[in-house]
């Protein structure tokens, strides 16, 4: 490890336990004094308490933004306003955009909206518009007031866009030329800036009227003559560029492919009207995976791990109201067969392994689709073909596993003919599995909604009343 | 959409169709002649037939080698294997790193040794060790002879570090300068260069050993007079760099809350030997959040859509092994129970309703622990404060969803004592899925295990078991 360095990637741990740390001294004094075990001695306890506050406020403004988001979102409650207190004010923006959606709930709560008016004016047009959803509709109001044209339309078409489209990842930084100046015009150009955009890998050739004529890479500018005209290096084509309108996940696969850093954005008339960056596309990639394995365990958006018990419950119930739903029908689905279960009561410990293996196997085969429909690769057409392999697949599973379980079955009970339901019952189930699982997320896609969301709970009630339902059903015709 | 361009996002479909429509036209003339339908004047048929692979081969051509790897994924074998054919030699290489594991390996069958070799040495060091795992021993072995004695040893530590290190992401193209030259001095320096290496957004600057002295951006390249000196420009401080025995996902952290383009890799000594850049760690990102999504549903890999159906048996069969190996003990301890259920059925029905929600809510727990634990914000000693208040949102969900479910019991089967096991059953059993979320993954973090593999499994195995055996406990010690 590199120690000499201020931001190393371990750095941050490190950052958090020093404040940890800063925070447990301080407490120490609080709790003293509080209990009266320490003399009030005013001047004393003053000047202690003052001395380790300004050595954590002195801690807090040496460190990047994101890695207080980081340390503010590690810290409960109480600790968390503590430290939020002591960050300086002109930094509380760029902090709000760093933190978790749940964490910037409760610091937002307890700011006045003056405090937050201040925040929200410090930064840029498309950071205001991630922020503005979580902000009083007064202070929103008061920011737009201040704002000049420019940056009102900025605002406005930012907060236009659907969450998951390219408008609404797009910031408005980038630096344009024109194609028939040369290279030194634009060096001397460019040494007229304080500073590029973050994340400048290329300027944008434009015409008069802004429309994008070729892109001129840094590296094309630095490497070639600078007696050359822009239009003579400048890059055609292939020039990747998006519509506002476009699906996130799709630029975001774009990215990716062709590893870009940044890419411009143009509008119906290929004017450029905004930039696309891969930091954007890389918290759009992570919030996405986030939120499909959220979405995986039933909960709604990240949480905060000092949420209290009730915000969390809240978190929590719909899922848990669904599966209960689920539960409550394949129970039904039981009771109907009472009868059976009570003259050959082996049925009610066998009947879960023929449904839980179903879900199991349905889940394998969801997940599966589920990814292949996300990168494309899969049209409608393909689904038969899809349905004939799985449900090979799940016949091969449905003997073998299925004929396993019969003959232990068999061994357990000493009863050949429930040794054959099960296995009939297993096999049976896995092929409504297969069928299941690359039918719901076809459907869905078909359908225009997401794949990927809430498959997992409909394949599993699929397969526990069904599996119930088969094997009981099985059981009563033939054994009974 | 812009069409005007070759790389629109949407366009890898639209080639995807492309390619399709050629192959279903060629294949509609191999089957007419297959079929002796069309007389076999091979004149004709070869005119046609090579006009096809000739615009099939253009296109393909014209392609981005990731576009390729794309089209490649997505059909299925025979046409697969066609496609990569007509896939110029010189470019099979780059185009095996893009594919996935799965279609790399049905390519690399098919290659000729000598094939494999050109391919391999068309690549640098870094890319050769990604590849090296899928390649025959031999082959490896001849293009290491090729290497010069810099690459071998590139090479060599390349391939020398853990899969999830930054070594193992590095790459060695980087540009180095030292720091008592002028800007001007390193602008010439610059245009000697044909082109740069990708994602170059800052150079490193080095001393005569190689020592990192400070990096300097190209940024600050362009905006400053070219007559200053890199040390009065440089950035000495934070300089953000990683060791090759760091671990790879840190690093990915680092990348996305610094929002970086490149940053050096230096050895214990502070000397450079290589780069990270933000497209190895996008990759990587992509490839952790797949894993974790796979190994959710218990697919060892990625699988490719068209793999055979004993492929796909063999991906996913260890698993259902092990879930058939859980749900085995949970009917085992419902076996011991069955005088219970005997006696009073309405047990076999209501018990999966306990089981089942008590998994639910487990893996919600533990889903947010591992995510929590992922960022670091977890210590150890944050266990007790988190297990409270996962105990106590336990509780809540315990007596409302219990509560609701007993009187649900009550009505159904008109037993008051029925209704109340349920609901203390229901308690009970999410207070275990509660301490076993909390538990497990801490426990595998404290053992040094990744606490987000296998959590899921051993949550529900232990709220099914467990809760069976809790509900037919309960009932049978205050029913029967």
């Amino acid at each position: 490890m590199t120690q000499q360095e201020e931001h190393h990637p371990d750095d941050v741990q490190q950052h958090l336990r020093e404040v940890q740390e800063l925070l447990a001294r301080h407490r120490v004094v609080e709790d003293l004094v509080h209990r009266q075990e320490m003399p009030r001695h005013e001047l004393v306890e003053g000047l202690v308490h003052k001395q380790h506050v300004a050595e954590l406020q002195n801690r807090l403004d040496r460190l990047h933004p994101a890695d207080i988001a980081y340390i503010l979102e590690a810290l409960p409650h109480d600790e968390r306003l503590f430290v939020w207190d002591l960050v300086k004010a002109e930094r509380d923006g760029e902090i709000l955009l760093e933190v978790s959606d749940a964490v910037r709930e409760s610091l937002i709560e307890t700011m006045h909206p003056d405090e937050l008016k201040a925040a929200a004016e410090s930064l840029d047009a498309d950071e205001l518009a991630d922020l503005a959803p979580d902000l009083p509709p007064e202070v929103i109001q008061d920011v737009f007031q201040s704002l000049d044209s420019e940056g009102r339309e900025q605002l406005r078409a930012a907060m236009s866009y659907p969450e998951d489209s390219v408008g609404a990842l797009m910031d408005f930084d980038m630096v344009t030329v024109r194609e028939d100046v040369t290279l030194e015009v634009v060096l001397r150009y460019l040494r007229r800036f304080e500073e590029l955009p973050d994340h400048t890998d290329k300027l944008f050739v434009v015409d008069r009227d802004d429309h994008l004529k070729g892109i001129l890479t840094l590296e094309s500018l630095l490497i070639n003559d600078p007696e050359k005209e822009v239009a003579e290096v400048m890059r055609t084509e292939p020039v990747i560029s998006f519509e506002p309108g476009d699906d996130a996940d799709d630029a975001a696969q774009a990215f990716e492919r062709y590893d870009l850093i940044s890419a411009p954005v143009v509008d119906g008339e290929h004017r450029v009207i905004g930039r696309l960056t891969v930091a954007d596309v890389v918290d759009f990639i992570r919030e996405e995976s986030e939120a499909e394995i959220l979405s995986h365990a039933g909960l709604r958006e990240e949480e905060d791990i000092f949420a209290s018990v009730w915000d969390s419950v809240k978190n929590r119930w719909s899922w848990l109201a669904v599966n209960l739903v689920t539960a409550f029908i394949a129970s039904r689905v039981i009771g109907a067969f009472e009868d059976s279960i009570e003259k050959l009561v082996a049925l009610a410990a066998l009947m879960p392994i023929v449904a839980g293996i179903g879900g199991n196997s349905g889940n394998q085969t969801t997940t599966m689709i589920v990814r292949a429909i996300a990168m494309g690769q899969v049209e409608q057409s393909a689904m038969k073909r899809l349905m004939k392999k799985e449900l090979g697949v799940a016949l091969v599973n449905g003997l073998l596993w299925g004929g396993l379980l019969g003959v232990i079955a068999w061994w357990l009970y000493d009863n050949v003919p429930l040794g054959i339901v099960m296995t009939a019952a297993m096999t049976l189930n896995l092929l409504l599995a297969a069928t299941a699982g690359v039918a719901i997320p076809m459907l869905r896609e078909r359908l225009g909604a997401d794949p990927a969301m809430g498959g997992s709970v409909m394949i599993t009630a699929l397969t526990d009343s069904g599996g119930f339902f088969i094997f009981l059903g099985l059981a009563t015709i033939f054994l009974l």
